[in-house]
C-alpha cells in the first residue's frame, strides 16, 4: 500500500440526500437497470494516461502535478501501478485501460520496449488477481514519441511504419494475456500539417493495411475482444484522416473491415468534428458499429480537447439513450479518458472527479433507461414515419413515381416536427 | 434586349496594366493552359439563383434588390432569362446552372410546375440557339417549399418522398434536353433539426434509394452528363447526411454508388465541415470522385454560408493545384455559387463581382498550372515517401515486421517536414 | 376572443408528479424563493416577435406558419394583439416585449409608421387593463427595412440616421405610454459587411451620439425605466460594434454613459461571442450594468443565432446564480427571444414550448437560490482569496515589492483551484 | 561563432526572378516606400522563444528538436544568445523579443532568477555592440511556470501577484539596460479556468492595479518606450481579460490608462476571437491605442493558437494598410512570434521561415502602401460618408429629428455598398 491517497475511505453508495462529498449520490453498483446491474451496464473504466502519467503541462505551461511516481525507472512504474490499482479499489472501477507509453518507462529501442512492457504486462496480472479491476482495453502510444511526428502507419518512412506495426503487435499481446476486452486504435498523428508534404492517397492506403494486418494479428493469437478504431478531427494534427464515425465507416467499407472493427467514440471529439456526441452514437449505431465510449467532454468555448469529466446529466442522458436504444454495452464501456485540471492539484481532486463523473454517468443511464421503458419518445418516432409502413414507393422508379404523382394529385401538406414538445418529454426524465 | 445592364460593355481581356474595371485583367478565354484554352480550363458558369433569383434578404431583413423581373408570373420568368442571358454574353461566360424554382414561378400542383419547367426548358433552348452559353448542370430546389421542410428524400412522409422524386424527374429532363453535362443533387434538407425525432437510420436507407433511381433514370433517358452530390455540413439543417466528401462517399459506397457519382464540392461548405476546400478536392481526386467545383468562398469569421466571390489568389490556386493535378475538368466546371452581398444594388455590382471572380481564378489556375509544370512540389513529395518504392512491408504480417524491428533494430530518426519551406515554394508562382 | 388556441387551457401548476403536458412541473408561481414569489423573481416575457410576427422563413426556406393574422392591414394586427394576448393569458406570464415592426404594419412614411404604431399602442394599453400582462420592454426594429441595411446610427447616410433617431422617439413615446419597465436598443445592422467601405471611427462617434440621444430623451419624457443594450457580435453584419459586454462598456465608458445604460444580455449571443452565458452576466454584474437576461439558448453545433428555447437546468441555474447573486432583477427580468422551429407547425407547439422554458426557469432558478442560500460556493471562494484580506501589496510598488520579495524569499507553493470538487458541489443542487 | 547555421549565408535581396531559397524575392532593405527604407517600416523582429527555447512539443507529443543550446545551464544560455544574434545576422532583422524564461535557466528563487537575468542581460548588451539587432521589446513569462498556473497578477495568491509584480521589475530593468523600444505584457494565465472558483471583480481590479504599477516603474526608471498589452481570448485559459482590443480598452478606461498603455495586436489571437486582423488594427488605430503586432497567422481550421509564418500577401497586404494609414510604426514593429511547425526540424527550416515571412510581409507593405498612394479606397470611403460633412443632426436632440423627419418627409433610399468593387480594386494591388 502506498499512502498517496491516505485518508480516502472506499466510495459507497449513499443516495442524494448525502452531502458526504466522497460518496456515490446516485451510482449504486447494484441497482437493476434494464435487467443489469448498473455496474454492469455503465462498466466504468479508469484511463492510465491522464490520471497517472500526465504532468499537468499544457501548451503554454509545464508540469503542475507533484507525484511520488514520476520519474523513467521501473521502480517509478510499478509504484505507480500500485497507486493505480488504490485508486481502482477506492473508487470500485470494474474497468481500467493503458497505453503502453503509460505504463513503462522509454526505452532505447524496440527491444527494450517489449522486454519493459512485458515485465509491467506480468505485474499488472499479479496485481488483477486480487483486484476485481479487469482491462476494458489496451492501446498503443503511437503520437508522443518524436519518431511518429509524421504519422506512425501513414508515416512516408516505411520504418516508421515498421516500428508502429511491431509496437501495435506487443500491445495486442500485452491486452490479451491481461484479458483486454477490447484493443482500441486512434490515429492522433495519422493525417497531416500540409497537404502541401502529403500523399493523401498512399497513406490512407497504408493504414487500411496497417489495420488489416491488426485484425488479422488479433485473429491469429486468438484475441475474441473487438478492434475499435476512436475517430477524431484534428489535433494534435491539423487534419487527421479518423475524422469521425462516417469518415471511419468510409474507410473501413474501402478495406473491407466493416464486420471488423467498431468504434469507440469520444464526447470531446465529436464536438470537435461539429457533431453532437448523441449523433456519432446514432450513426454508428445504425452502421452497426457502435463499440465503446469515451466519456469526456470539451469546453464548448474552446477550440481543443479539454478532456473534463462528464458534469451535465442531460447531455449524458441523451448519449446513454443511444447507447441502450443500440442494446447496451457488449465488450465496451464508459471510459473516462478525462483529465483533471492542471490546478487540480490534490490526491482528493482525482478521486473526487470521478466520483463526480460516475455520478453524472449514473444519472444519466437511470434517466436514459426510464424513457425507453416509458417509451414515448420511439412511439412518437413511429408514429412520425408511419407513412412507410405501407408505402410502395421504395419499389417504384422515377416515372413511375412522377406519374402517380401527377395521376393523384399527390401535393403534400407538411405535419409539425413538435421538437419542443419532445424536448419537453425528455426533460421530465434528466 | 432588356436595358438593365445598359452601358455596360461586353468585358474583355485587357491585362494587369488596365485599370479599366470592366475588363478582365487576368482572364485571357484563348491564353493557352496546359494544353487547352483557358476558358476550357476554368469552364465558368453563372449560378441562376443568386444573381437573378435572390432577394437580398438574410434572416434579420427583407428584400433590398428591386429588379424589374422579381413577380409570380411566366412574363416575369422570361424577362429574367432574358437578362440573365443578356449578362452571360457580357461576362462571355461558356456556361451556366440553375434550380426549376428559379427559372419559373411555384405553381398549385405538380402538374403545373412541370408545364412551366417545361415552358421555360423551351424558351432557354430557344435562346441557347444564338448563345455560347451552355448549360452546365441542371438540378432541383427541394429546401425552399414548406412541403420539404423536414426533408425530400428523406421526410417522414412518403408523398413527399414522391413528389420529390417526382420533381426530380422533370428536371432531368429539362437538363437532359439543354444538354446539360451534370446533375446536381444538394440536400439542405436531408438531414435534422432534431435527433428526437428523426430515424436516422430509414432516413439514410430512403436517401440511397432515392439516389439510385436518379442515377437509373439518367441511364434510362440516355443522359450521358455526370451525378453529382454535393456535401455539406449543416444550414438550413442542424445536421445533414451528406457532410463532407467523406461522409458522401461512405454512403455511395454503401448503396454502390461509388462508380455512378461524383462530388460538386464547395469552398464554402468544406469550410463549415472544418475542412480546407484543398483538403475536399484532394480527397475526392484520391477516392476518383472529384466532379465539379462550387468556387464560392465562405468569410472565415461567420458561422453560416456566406456564398461570396473569391478574392483570393493563393486560396485558389492550391484549390486549382488540386483539380489539374487530377487531370482537370471533364463534364465539371467552376461554378460561382456566389451572391453579390445584399448592400451591393447595382446591375454594375452583379457583373463586377463576376468579373473579379474570374479574374481571381484565371490568375489562380495560372499559377497552379505554373506549378504542375515545374513540377518542384510533386518532385519533393515523391522524394519523401521514396522509401516505400522498395519496402516490402505491405506484404507482411503484424509478427513478422515485428521479428524484423528486432532483428535489425530498426529505430527510425524523424526526417524534416520542410513546411515552411514548400510553403515559401509555392509563394513563388502565386 | 379568437379560437387560434382554442382547447388549451390555461396552464397551472401540477409539480414534478404531473405527466400532463399542459401543465408547469416547476413553475409555481406562488412559490416563495429568497423573500420574493418565484414569479417576481423570474419576470418572465414573451417576446411578440419570434411568437407572432415570424412567419417560419430561414435563409433556405419561405414561410411554413399558417396565421390568419398575416397579411398587412391594421386587422390583421389587432388580430395578431388579440391572439397574442390569449397566450399571456393561457401561460400567465407577466410580461411582453416587443418592436414597432411586430406590431403595425409597415407604412410608405415616418408619419403613416407614428399613426399606426400610436393607433396599435393605444389598442395594447386597452387590452392591458384587462390583462395582467405588463410591458417588459419596447424597441425599435432598425434591421428588417431595407433602408437599414448599411446600418441606424451608423449608416453612412444622414438622413438613415434621422429616420432611425425619429423612429426610436416614437418607441420611446410607446413604451413609455404602456408603461414599459426598460427600452432595449439592438444593433443588428450597427456593424459591417466589409471594413473597405467602412469608417469605423466615424461610426463609432455616431452610435455614441445616438445612445447620448436616446438617453437624454428617456429623462426628457420622465421615463423611469432603464435604457439597456443588447449585445451580439455577428450575425446579421459580418461585425457588430456592440460585440459583447466588454465591448459595449468601453463604449459607454468612452461616451460617459456607464451610469446611464445597462446591457440585455443574451445567452445565444454570448455563445457566438466565444463566452458562456455565465460569463456575461458575471461580468456585467462586476461592472454594474447587469440589466435583463434574453433566455434563448444557442445549438452548440451551429454558428448562427438559433433562438431556441432553452432546456437544460444546469445551464440554466448557473446563470440565475449569477443575477440572484448579483441581487435578482429590479426593472430587468427573463425574456424567451426565442423561436419555436419552423416545423413546429401548430398552436400547442407555440404553447408548450414556453411551456417548457418556464418550467426549466422555474427549476434553474430555484437551484440557484438553494446554492446561494447554502453559501457553499461563496465560502469557498472567499477562502481561496483570503490572503489578500491582510495583504498590504496594493499600496506598495513595484521595486519595494521587488525588494520584499528577494528579503523575504517569497517563493509561493501552488494551490489546487478544485474545479471538479466544484462542479461536483454544484450537481448537487441541480 | 558557432557552426549551427554552418553553410548558410547572410540573405541578401535578389528580386522575385531570383529562384535561390536563400534569398529574398521581396524584401530590399533600402527600397524606398511612403518616404522610408523598406527596412524602418516594417521593422522586423525575430521572437527568441519560438525560435531558440521551444523544444517542439504539443499536447500529445514531447521534444522534437535537437539543440546543442537545450540544457539549464549558463553556458547553455550563452551558447543560445550566440546561435540567436547568429541568425539575427543571418536574416538582417534590426530587432529581436524576449521573455526572462527564453534568456537564463529558471532559478531556485527570485533572488537567482534575478541575477542570471542580469548576467544574461550584460551578455546581450556586449553582443549587441556589434550587432546591428537591436531590442524591439522585452516581457516576463509569467506562465509556464507552475507558480502562476492560476494567474500572476490576478492570482487568488498575493505571494503569486508580489513576485509577478517583483519579476516584471527586473525584466523592465533588462528591457530599459538593453534600449528596448518597448515593454509587452501578455497574460496568459490572466484568466480562468472555471468561473466557480473566480472572483471575477477582485481579479480585474488587482490586474489594474498591477498595470498602473507597471506604468508608473517605468516613468521612475526614465523607461521611454511604450508599454504594451497583448490581446488574446483564450489558451491558455479558458477565458483571458485581455480578450481582444475592445476588451482590453474598457480597461484601461477604468483605470485611467487610456493614454499610457498601447496594443501589441496578434494576428491569431484577432482570429482566436472573432475578429480578423484588420479589424482588431483599425479598431485600435481608431481609438489611438496601436501599438506593436505579433505578425503570425493561425490556421483557419485549428481552434488553438497555431502562431505561424505569414504566408498569404493578400492578408497582411490589408493589415498593412491599416498600420500605415494610422501612421506606420514609431515604437512598434513587425515580431514574429511564429514558430516553425514541429517537423521542421532543420537549422535551413528555421531560416527559410523567417525568409518567407519576410518576403511576404515586404510585398504585403508595398502592396498596401501603393493602395494608399492611390488613394482610391479613401476617396470611394469619403464619397461614401460625404452627407455628414454638411449635416447638423448632430446637434440635434431626438425629439428635433423626428420633427424634422416628419416635415420634410424623409424617406431615404439605400445605396449601393459596392462590396465587390473595392474587393476588385484591392485585388489591383496585391
Ligand atoms: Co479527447
Ligand atoms: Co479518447
Ligand atoms: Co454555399
Ligand atoms: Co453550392
Ligand atoms: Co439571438
Ligand atoms: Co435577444
Ligand atoms: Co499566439
Ligand atoms: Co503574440
Amino acid at each position: 500500500m502506498t499512502d498517496f491517497f491516505k485518508d480516502i475511505p472506499e466510495i459507497v453508495y449513499e443516495g442524494t440526500d448525502s452531502s458526504n462529498e466522497f460518496a456515490f449520490r446516485h451510482y449504486d453498483p447494484d441497482a437493476q437497470v434494464m435487467g443489469k446491474r448498473l455496474e454492469d451496464q455503465l462498466r466504468f473504466s479508469v484511463a492510465y494516461w491522464h490520471s497517472f502519467a500526465w504532468p499537468g503541462g499544457d501548451p503554454f505551461g509545464g508540469q503542475t502535478f507533484d507525484r511520488p511516481w514520476f520519474g523513467d525507472t521501473m521502480d517509478h512504474a510499478k509504484m505507480k501501478a500500485d497507486v493505480a490499482f488504490e485508486m481502482f479499489r477506492i473508487l470500485g472501477v470494474p474497468f481500467f485501460c493503458f497505453h503502453d507509453a503509460d505504463v513503462r518507462p522509454e526505452g532505447d529501442s524496440f527491444a527494450e520496449n517489449t522486454a519493459r512492457l512485458q515485465e509491467m504486462t506480468d505485474y499488472f496480472a499479479q496485481k488483477m488477481e486480487t483486484s476485481k479491476t479487469k482491462l476494458l482495453w489496451g492501446t498503443a502510444n503511437m503520437f508522443t514519441h518524436r519518431r511518429y511526428m509524421a504519422g506512425a502507419a501513414t508515416n512516408p518512412d516505411p520504418d516508421v511504419f515498421a516500428f508502429a506495426a511491431a509496437t501495435v503487435k506487443t500491445c495486442l499481446d500485452a491486452t490479451h494475456q491481461l484479458g483486454g476486452q477490447n484493443y482500441v486504435l486512434w490515429g492522433g498523428r495519422e493525417g497531416y500539417e500540409t497537404l502541401l508534404n502529403t500523399d493523401l492517397k498512399k497513406e490512407r492506403e497504408h493504414a487500411g493495411r496497417f489495420l488489416t494486418m491488426v485484425v488479422d494479428y488479433a485473429k491469429k493469437i486468438g484475441f475474441e475482444g473487438a478492434i475499435l478504431v476512436e475517430p477524431k478531427p484534428q489535433e494534435p494534427s491539423k487534419h487527421q484522416y479518423d475524422y469521425d464515425v462516417g469518415t471511419v465507416y468510409s474507410f473501413l467499407k474501402d478495406f473491407g473491415l466493416e464486420n471488423e472493427v467498431k468504434m469507440n467514440i469520444e464526447q470531446g471529439h465529436a464536438i470537435l468534428a461539429g457533431h453532437s456526441f448523441e449523433h456519432e452514437l446514432a450513426l454508428a449505431a445504425s452502421l452497426g458499429i457502435l463499440g465503446s465510449i469515451d466519456m469526456n467532454r470539451n469546453d464548448y468555448q474552446s477550440g481543443w480537447d479539454t478532456d473534463q469529466f462528464p458534469v451535465s446529466v442531460p447531455e449524458v442522458a441523451v448519449a446513454y439513450y443511444e447507447v441502450l436504444k443500440a442494446g447496451g454495452f457488449t465488450t465496451g464501456g464508459t471510459n473516462f479518458d478525462a483529465k483533471i485540471r492542471r490546478q487540480s492539484l490534490d490526491p482528493e481532486d482525482l478521486i473526487l472527479a470521478h466520483v463526480g463523473g460516475m455520478d453524472v454517468c449514473a444519472a444519466g443511464l437511470k434517466a436514459a433507461a426510464a424513457m425507453l421503458e416509458d417509451g414515448g419518445l420511439e412511439r412518437m418516432r413511429d408514429e412520425r414515419y408511419a407513412g412507410w409502413d405501407t408505402s410502395d414507393l421504395l419499389g417504384m422508379d422515377l416515372a413511375a413515381i412522377a406519374e402517380k404523382v401527377e395521376r393523384e394529385g399527390i401535393n403534400p401538406e407538411p405535419r409539425s416536427g413538435r421538437q419542443e414538445r419532445l424536448e419537453n418529454w425528455v426533460n421530465r426524465f434528466v
